[in-house]
């Protein structure tokens, strides 16, 4: 297999073996993922040796709701290329992409760009710290690798458990942001209460706004009135949960605005741009500090995002995502009760995911071995995207009853002597 | 002039107007620079209004050595954008690209990407303090935005004025990091040992290999024993110098390896693609902490750097962009000598630079608008790339000699009068 061999030869170059967790092969599939692309349309991907497969796993960790390769998007794209992606002058679409982005937040002045969710993350606790003049931040959710976030786990390296993964040393992360980040928990206001009551010097709250618990409007409208009360800059990362359910932020269904939000991912269907949108008294703070970046002024995230934008909402892509993700997710309740297996289902319906209530690692990677040989790259997560049409979805449900059927006719030990290979990761660990 | 009217309404939604401090209008010609282009192509911009230029100034500050939309890095480009620039499974050619850089760097065993220089700082910052597993840090140059740098301005808003620029307060930076970053002296192995000596917790050692001044062997051997006998892991910046004067690493003209070494800026021609290049011992420790992004794994960064690695090896870039650079060094002294103007001129040939002896920011101010008139964006630095052949540094020559001339007609208070606007910013200042 083409794709193990090249991840063979990367693990022994590359720490870790590539540059994002979550498309680490070992998540999957240990030693069996095809682990690397060599085509991608839609929502199907080859891989190395040519084998096609259809993507029902995270499309690229959710930033292709547009299908992969794009014409529209991508045609946008190498007209820009072939005008030129740089030069020593400005784009100017770095501009019509910061109006359009305002007309989707009318409660929000300003906006700077960054080319990762990281970057982007970083850049908004900057700002917001230099406008609150106080260093002391809550989160809620992941927030990303930078120091500012990672800081939470130098105490002890539970503190990020819930959020972003259990057993994360914070190792070179300076010691002196100890006691900065301080963790609260969702849909919990006292948790947050009690971190402002105990931390006088609190400067910002970041969150985000939905995980894999249900919104809640009582929870968001608390934690804004807390902010205001403490003067508070409150920030959304929507990096991962923009234009999921909305065209835009989803904190826009729960009639609460934040000061800054984050938006990534999505934003360019799988091009590299993030956003920093907020209200321009906080955002004229990245004026008193300094931010700057050679290629964040690069000109084609601009151009996707002002593509993928139109396109967006010519289509209302939120919706056939979300109706996409509803089918996948009925889809999973009928098939586990019909094979009485026990699963949890939850997430936005655009993003939606499941756990097996036992042997859950064991099931997930039984599952993926299934699925892969019958095509599919496939989890116990999905992002949908605009080509994932009903007869595509269809095949898929009926390959994944198949899947369980066998599976619940498999007592737990034979369900191990089934597996190939080891068992998938379910976090963070070292790569040999 | 409809770049000036876009940039006016850029300065109302998008704090400091642009992403890049170099790019600016205000550090060129403030109200009159065109400030945004339609297209580029080989050393030649075109801006809003259809008028073109050529680019005798930074070249995009410096990503473009091979020429603006060069055709055999942007075929390369589109080329992978037709076969999906995403995808659930990674990028092969993150493996390759990684392959490469190794063979231009012998001594280093492992690599990282990200995609912007700042980025590339912040990741092998975080590595080289896992490795060394001490926090505190020694620079001398210029190394981004991210907190972990601007910390050094956190006791006096000075500190960064030899690096970086004056007057730029550390506000939204930590308090926590205060005295994690100390500046040393380029040229000055005392100033170093200095810091060392009173920071038996210094761990790391960053720097860039050249600046304005002329690198020196025997000070970066002094460096790499002063690490050496104090554990300390060595980081070279090279996201400027490299691919200037040598096919990778400046330092390989000094017979001197550091630990770390970053490229970005021209490894990509322009697309966003940035490097860590390591020794397999430190670049481990990445494994010991959490750095990942999604759009680490995008593909254009990777096809890009690859195709511009295999062009540059063709034609030896390095040969002729230096040499482009020395022909206008040798230029600017002439024009000066023969209108009795003293400049002092200064950096790599392929980073050339001057500055005015007396009235430096009016004289550069008048250069500016007397050059943008005659179809030239250019000041006082030139980043030289393939595409600038000898004719048209003949005639760029030829009209700066035009604008030297009336400049050495004029006396001091002539010379302002002919100013048509502000003058020039040196440096950072709050845009309003």
């Amino acid at each position: 297999m083409k794709g193990q061999d090249l991840y063979n030869r990367a693990k022994q170059i590359i720490p870790g073996g590539n540059h994002l967790l979550s498309k680490r092969p070992e998540m999957f599939l240990p030693e069996r993922w095809p682990s690397y692309f060599s085509k991608s349309k839609g929502c199907q991907v080859w891989d190395l040796d040519g084998n096609q497969y259809f993507d029902f796993s995270t499309m690229s960790v959710g930033t292709s709701t547009l299908g992969y390769a794009n014409d529209t998007i991508d045609d946008a794209v190498i007209a820009g290329i072939k005008s030129g992606n740089m030069s020593t002058l400005n784009s100017p679409e770095e501009v019509y992409l910061a109006e359009k982005l305002l007309e989707l937040n009318p409660w929000a002045g300003m906006v700077r760009f960054a080319r990762t969710g990281g970057e982007a993350n970083a850049v908004s606790i900057r700002i917001a710290r230099a406008a609150a003049g106080r260093d002391k931040v809550a989160i809620c959710g992941y927030h990303g690798w930078h120091d500012w976030y990672l800081a939470a786990n130098i105490n002890d390296n539970e503190e990020l458990r819930d959020h972003l993964l259990p057993g994360l040393d914070a190792n070179g992360v300076p010691k002196g942001l100890r006691g900065t980040v301080i963790p609260f928990t969702y849909n919990d206001l006292e948790s947050l209460r009690r971190v402002i009551n105990e931390n006088p010097d609190l400067g910002v709250v970041k969150m985000e706004v939905v995980r894999s618990f249900e919104a809640n409007t009582e929870f968001l409208k608390g934690v804004r009135s807390l902010c205001d009360a403490n003067n508070i800059v409150l920030i959304f990362d929507e990096c991962t949960s923009g234009f999921r359910e909305t065209f835009g932020g989803y904190h826009s269904n729960f009639g609460v605005s934040p000061d800054l939000c984050m938006y990534g991912k999505a934003l360019g269907n799988g091009y590299a741009i993030t956003a920093v949108v907020g209200r321009r008294e906080v955002m004229e703070s990245a004026q008193s500090t300094f931010i700057s970046s050679t290629f964040w002024t690069e000109r084609i995230g601009f151009l996707a995002g002002l593509a993928t934008l139109s396109e967006m909402e010519e289509i209302k892509s939120w919706e056939i995502i979300s109706r996409n993700g509803k089918k996948v997710k009925e889809g999973w309740q009928n098939i586990a009760n019909s094979n009485d297996l026990r699963v949890t289902i939850s997430g936005l319906d655009a993003l939606a995911t499941f756990s097996f209530d036992d042997m859950h690692l064991e099931r997930k990677t039984f599952l993926t071995q299934e699925m892969l040989s019958r095509g599919y790259l496939a989890a116990n997560v999905f992002y949908p995207s605009i080509s994932h049409h009903d007869e595509v979805i269809n095949n898929y449900l009926e390959a994944l009853h198949e899947v369980f059927y066998s599976m619940s006719k498999l007592d737990d030990d034979e369900l191990i002597e089934h597996i190939k290979g080891p068992i998938c990761h379910s976090g963070f660990k070292r790569i040999n």
